[in-house]
């Protein structure tokens, strides 16, 4: 349920009108002028059995499947199991073949059957091998509809077959093949209209194509796309010949997912939570991140009963407890976090981790020494006693420099071993931190206090 | 220093030995294959001076000029100081408005005079143009370079108009304007291939087109691009007069921009740090948000001295404060991270706040009741006092409910005033949380020991 604009909400009113009375021809001319978009929210804040109706109410086979494909997956899957064959199938061939598959692969086995079998053959191959690629490599989001013509043809032909094209999603790039479907060349489309009729393919294209493997990962694709500013880049398989194309709208949602699952993982849960309204769910998604805070947490409360001696000479420890822990915890939150950005964005490179470590290290130092005397002056202030102040002092120091170091160290070793680095400053490891800070407080106010 | 592949090190390598032999036509030749953006990434692990010598051998201005629009900004602003005039304009001249503006933008006001004087008219009135506009608006981001042709052109002149361009960055649509340059419709670079040569624009064009205001906020733009999933979206000023046009690949920026500003938030800091090597200025940008956490910290020492009494009478107390205190911090981290993330990809709507709280209450509320009964249950077995288990279980419980409704709400009370949500997960907040965490354990241990 997105952020409904005035004017969708005026068409919401409007389609409701119209519905209720039953003014078919009126209610279509409306859904005609909405786009596809639009017309997905529209549907989603209806209740479900009008928003079926309405959604048979929409003509155009081609905005039928674009509104499809950007509807609540429940309701597409009401749709998709209510709507008869006869009216279904014009609409589902209006898709491109990624996006046809995804809805697919969504369904559960029995309904993904039932919409294959109904399929023509072309859109069964194209599906199928689609099917084949995992969800996150390039294969898994690329589109088999490619605009791809062979190298000795003209300038003159190639315009003709842009022409006769018809279901090819976005075009803006022509690519130019072998006679064996390997990948020779690119030509933009301007420079089609720039060529001079009579000039091969051949000769205009350009044969530096930046490309991807089927197998490689998403990820890759959305650097290479956004490195080098295309619009689109043409995938190719282990042969070298071109199987599809991934476009910059696919890696705008690539970018946004690996987004989510990032944050949601740093915060210690899934991005599964994202896609259910199920309190029971998201209880269970949240309860096993939660497990590692919990068994941290006990090992914390043990660590603190074993100097319970110490707790009892200066009852005064305990009141530090928040604040020692909860400085090294966020300085180590604020390191993390950027070693997590700055390795997805590319920004932080292995090669280069020794300079990284050191930086933390100054920084942790400088933050330690100025919150560790700011520390020790409060406490001194507070309970007059300079042991205490020394104490808490030393501790501060010691667990942000100890804090913001670890906590750079570990996303850059969760990523060298092929570990998502986002997990590193999820509660596993916030609470690893906490461990080390309640041990080093009370070590260090063991050996001042002279108790060793 | 982003990730460098084995090409670029091969190409680096060849570079640098290239360079020291002085073997300047081969270096040209290399130079003169390589990709701008690999160029930008080799020439930043050159010694300065080096790198310095290596762009001044590239020899396409138009290469040049992308080169240095993917620099480190201190390599970009050396090049820039140390490139004589002549060498430096044609390569600036090539760079399409938004860029150059940009470049300019980022420059000390001595140097950005200088290169503002020695630009040709052109681009200085659409440098001066552009700078009005604030840079996280659609006017910031927009290019001025925007393919428009009036209304009662013929598709045959518009496409010779097409072959004509020279300087526009990437074309896709064509833009359909009134004598007032009022933006009225838009045609697809095929949709003008598809057309009859003696047809005039305003037949084929599509009059709803999808546009946004110079003054809307970047995100805004954003969310339009990815909703209908638009390579382009034209800019118009109040008059509804066409100024510019924001490119997709400026809206990969843009959502990556303000990922890394609501991630770096989240975790008290600021996107300023993603962009210094030096500790002192991070230290610098990190100190602000960490005093809140510092004040925060005093408080709940504060609180914890208040119920010294009763510390002292039951020393248990203190050994979990650690997961008293770390749960609740795990379950508000969840919940606010998945409340920013929502409204950050439109997913969370304020009309259903309610449904939302609701959600979190009940999640809040499984959790605390399954972790209330582990910890009780674990105090048992560890210290054998049936007081204890009940307080700690009843504050788990109270506490996890509490921070997942306090971390729902929190963010979407700051989207509603305007302010970022993100900062509703920062140290300011997860230390309220902890305040009022401490003090209902206390609170809830004075009841059961009956002390109050």
């Amino acid at each position: 349920m997105s952020h409904i604009s005035k004017r969708n909400r005026l068409v919401l009113d409007a389609i409701i009108r119209l519905h209720h009375r039953g003014a078919s021809a009126p209610l279509k001319r409306i859904l005609a002028k909405t786009h596809a978009s639009d017309l997905a929210q529209i549907l989603s804040l209806l209740p479900p059995n009008e928003a079926l109706e309405v959604f048979h109410a929409i003509e155009d086979t081609h905005q039928a499947a674009d509104c499809l494909s950007e509807l609540d997956p429940e309701l597409r899957e009401r749709i998709l199991r209510e709507t008869p064959a006869e009216a279904l199938f014009p609409v589902l061939h209006e898709l491109p073949p990624d996006d046809l598959t995804d809805l697919i692969a969504e369904q559960d086995p029995e309904l993904a059957e039932r919409l294959m079998e109904g399929l023509d053959e072309t859109s069964q191959e194209e599906v199928e091998e689609l099917l084949q690629y995992a969800a996150d490599t390039a294969g898994g989001i690329m589109t088999t509809d490619v605009f791809a013509l062979p190298e000795d043809m003209s300038v003159e032909d190639a315009v003709e077959a842009l022409r006769g094209l018809s279901d090819v999603e976005m075009v803006f790039y022509l690519y130019v093949v072998d006679t064996g479907k390997r990948l020779l060349g690119v030509i933009s489309l301007r420079q089609l209209l720039l060529a001079r009729p009579e000039q091969r393919l051949a000769e205009i294209m350009n044969p530096r194509v930046i490309r991807v493997r089927t197998d490689d990962d998403q990820e890759e694709v959305a650097r290479l796309v956004e490195q080098y500013r295309i619009l689109a880049i043409p995938v190719v398989d282990e042969a070298g010949q071109l199987c599809g194309v991934v476009t910059m709208d696919d890696i705008v949602d690539v970018i946004q997912d690996e987004t989510t699952e990032d944050m949601l993982k740093m915060a210690g849960t899934d991005e599964a939570e994202m896609s259910t309204q199920s309190p029971l769910k998201i209880m269970q998604i949240r309860l096993p991140w939660l497990f590692a805070a919990f068994l941290g947490g006990l090992a914390a409360t043990a660590v603190i009963d074993h100097f319970e001696g110490l707790l009892a000479r200066l009852l005064a420890l305990s009141a530090f407890l928040p604040i020692v822990m909860g400085m090294a915890g966020n300085v180590g939150t604020q390191s993390a976090t950027v070693a997590v950005r700055s390795l997805a964005t590319g920004h932080l490179d292995l090669s280069q981790a020794r300079g990284y470590i050191l930086k933390e290290l100054w920084v942790g130092l400088m933050l330690g020494v100025i919150y560790g005397i700011a520390l020790a002056l409060a406490s001194l202030w507070l309970f007059g006693d300079p042991d205490l102040g020394t104490i808490v002092g030393l501790t501060i120091l010691t667990n942000m420099t100890g804090a913001a170091v670890i906590a750079i160290i570990l996303p850059m070793v969760f990523h060298r071993i092929g570990a998502d680095p986002a997990i590193a400053t999820g509660p596993f490891v916030t609470t690893a931190i906490d461990i080390l800070g309640v041990s080093n407080y009370f070590l260090i106010a063991s050996v001042i206090l002279k108790v060793l």
